[in-house]
């Protein structure tokens, strides 16, 4: 086995020779619009995904592209490491939508530095990481002509849609999909200089709440005090959805949801700087239960939220309206051992009951969702990513929880009978799926650096 | 003075014998967009003034164009009526928006006839009622050369929004303002074969509510738990507004609210035709306070609607986003004798104490509204009208009220020094402020029969 001290050495002066046409691939990756929640931009995934695979393919990987419901998956193998375990890796390389457009300093698909940052849709979440992951590829290859364990390779296009394409093919590609350690490149850090695996990440669920009164637009004069408005229904039923104390009011909800062990509790970096958080997002952490500190709130705790609302006129001026129609869209955080099915037809079911007269409240499921994940701190895989990035910081590695999804992960390692790893070089004040996403030039080399030791130590 | 059965005969046919010149003037004027809450329709609301301008002026009315801090108003006079009294006529040339466009039949500013009703924006609210009496005025001037009483023309361009303007020259301009008789033309029937003339109009406060939460959008997963939602405070914040019996939780907003006598609760047709209001509007006329009868609530009972709401991600399919800001429009139809400036002073108070920690709320009173108004019964122009009316339709003429509001009334009532008559042709299906706002040809034809006749029995 090569030595911490070569192999690091190497890698990082590979890393600063081949720079220039490190950030000239990157930027190609980002130019893409791969969004993948919007029909219009399907031709700009697909032309994303012919550039994976070129890129992956010129490495010496058999690249398939496994046609699904929705965007293809991209399978890449490289097993040619007898008598190694086999690493699945999983990335995906559609992005969130870019609104509000006019909050972002440059146009979200021309990448730009700043400060060491690359701004644009999808710097982080998730082609930046996606690409570290295949230049460490790129550079054992480059250094050994081989790769140190069996390498399998995932890149999806709808996780920012719920990965219904790739969870229905899962069991017809289950062979394919064998694996001693499934490697989820998606997560982040607590901080740039805390090195970090995550054991857990949240479920998710989400869904589309439509209050429907008149047939039509009314003037709120003449019809102010005769129709219910759908605007206030909405609210009102929307407001039931917490108690006082923050908890979801919805019964049941916290049901199945774990408690984690003291010994659990013991091993995670649980502490929090409020006063830091404050200061980056301008807003105190006070958004979860009561009786929780933020990140047992964060990392351990379902939450109901609203990622959108809309009725009525909201342009400029004013306009005395009672709208026909009024939305939003809810999405759930889960943690162990929350179904997600469950868990919407017990919000369903609550808004139902909830929803007053007057109104028709539709209540639409959607598809995809993914339960929470837990992963084990003592597995070989695990193991080794904490030993990469405890030697590439030169500190000791901090177990940590993360508050979002992936929610494929879950039928992932199942299909391939792995155990997880998830890891990655995100933070959280990256901007992803949000406007002015960003991600370090000095957490690509970071990402590259840790990816390529730890495929070395597996 | 000419009898009834001679003057409708002869008003009849010049009707009949005009009827294409006046449709294609009612078309032109209804072409205009002007929309006045919304900068860039400026000029067009100025070409609809000069447009108007032009036809008052052609029928030998000196015409003044009032500038105002905002769009201007005409002022038309023809006072060639010794001994006679002076009307002064109140009517407006500008339009609310059009959102949502796409749900136009046909486009709203290229007027179409369908079964006899005009489609366009302002088609009814209120170039529709203003072009009868243009017609009326024209009509008695070509039979006679002359009107039967004195009469100015007041036409603003603000009523869409708050009439500000005009609101802001009213006192310097009082002394061309002076009149017996205030006839507001821009409210309605109950149905198409009721004659009515209506007694009071509800007073409007508007104001806009504005949450923000974290320094820009952030991803759910990774936040949810940690901030405080602005979509969530604003439900909560807005579901406050009103308790379970649908009274205006607002501390002291009741405390002004004068009920209506016995004798006027009598004299007005309160009677409602709930499964007809049903099937016309597709929704059930129960959204004022439980205790409260409908038209008790639409017509002498205050109200608090949510006009536009808004706040995160709202496009197609998903974005699992909490956002930084999230905003609602908000306004108050007002009755006898509350006080504008106090109901936005109390519903201001009100949401402030009951936000939630973790977010800023920010309540942005607008300027521009108005008091409620009562009109009497025995007022000479309220009884000329009524007299009007019922010549024209050979029927009894009612007395209602009206849930909508015209703000400038009362302020102009006083700056005038009249009383009020609250006259028009609308039906409450109309779509004012809605898609596919439409009026009739045959209102077109009834307004000016009745505000021709009305001048005659003045």
């Amino acid at each position: 086995m090569t030595t911490q001290a070569d192999t690091l050495t190497w890698l990082r002066s590979y890393f600063a020779e081949n720079r220039e046409e490190i950030q000239r691939d990157l930027f190609t990756f980002l130019r893409f619009p791969s969004i993948s929640t919007d029909p219009s931009y399907k031709q700009s995934l697909l032309e994303c995904a012919d550039w994976l695979t070129e890129q992956v393919g010129a490495l010496g990987f058999a690249v398939e592209r496994w046609e699904t419901s929705g965007h293809p998956t991209l399978f890449a193998a490289h097993l040619h490491a007898p008598d190694k375990p086999t690493l699945l890796i999983y990335n995906h390389y559609d992005v969130q939508p870019v609104d509000p457009l006019e909050e972002w300093t440059t146009p979200p698909f021309e990448p730009e530095v700043r400060n060491g940052e690359v701004y644009a849709r999808g710097a982080q979440d998730n082609k930046g990481q996606c690409f570290y992951v295949l230049q460490a590829l790129k550079a054992l290859l480059a250094r050994d002509g081989r790769l140190p364990c069996n390498v399998k390779w995932l890149i999806e296009g709808e996780e920012e849609i719920g990965s219904a394409g790739l969870a229905g093919i899962l069991s017809e590609r289950s062979n394919q999909l064998q694996a001693d350690t499934l490697v989820v490149v998606d997560v982040g850090l607590r901080d740039r200089n805390s090195p970090a695996v995550t054991l857990g990440i949240r479920g998710i669920v989400t869904m589309e709440v439509t209050v429907t009164g008149p047939s039509s637009d009314l003037h709120s004069g003449t019809h102010g005090g005769l129709v219910v408005n759908p605007n206030h229904a909405l609210v009102e039923i929307l407001a039931k959805l917490r108690d006082e104390h923050g908890r979801i009011a919805v019964p049941g909800f916290y049901d199945d949801v774990m408690e984690l062990s003291d010994e659990e509790k013991e091993q995670i970096a649980f502490d929090f700087d409020s006063d830091g958080y404050e200061s980056m997002f301008g807003t105190k952490a006070i958004g979860g239960e009561r009786d929780r500190t933020p990140l047992e709130s964060a990392w351990t705790r379902p939450t109901i939220e609203i990622n959108g609302i809309s009725g009525g006129y909201s342009g400029p001026g004013f306009k005395t309206v009672i709208p026909a129609v009024a939305k939003a869209k809810l999405s759930c955080r889960l943690v162990p051992d929350q179904s997600p099915q469950k868990t919407l037809s017990q919000i369903k079911e609550y808004l139902e009951s909830v929803a007053p007269d007057g109104i028709t409240l539709e209540v639409d499921l959607h598809e995809g969702g993914g339960p929470a994940v837990c992963a084990s701190s003592t597995s070989p895989g695990v193991q080794a990513f904490a030993q990469a990035y405890s030697e590439v910081f030169d500190k000791p590695c901090q177990f940590i929880m993360e508050g979002g999804s992936i929610p494929i992960v879950t039928d992932l390692a199942k299909a391939s009978n792995s155990d997880v790893v998830l890891m990655g070089f995100g933070l959280s004040d990256d901007q992803i799926h949000a406007p002015d996403e960003h991600f370090g030039l000095d957490r690509t080399e970071l990402g590259f650096l840790t990816f390529a030791r730890a495929l070395e130590v597996m």
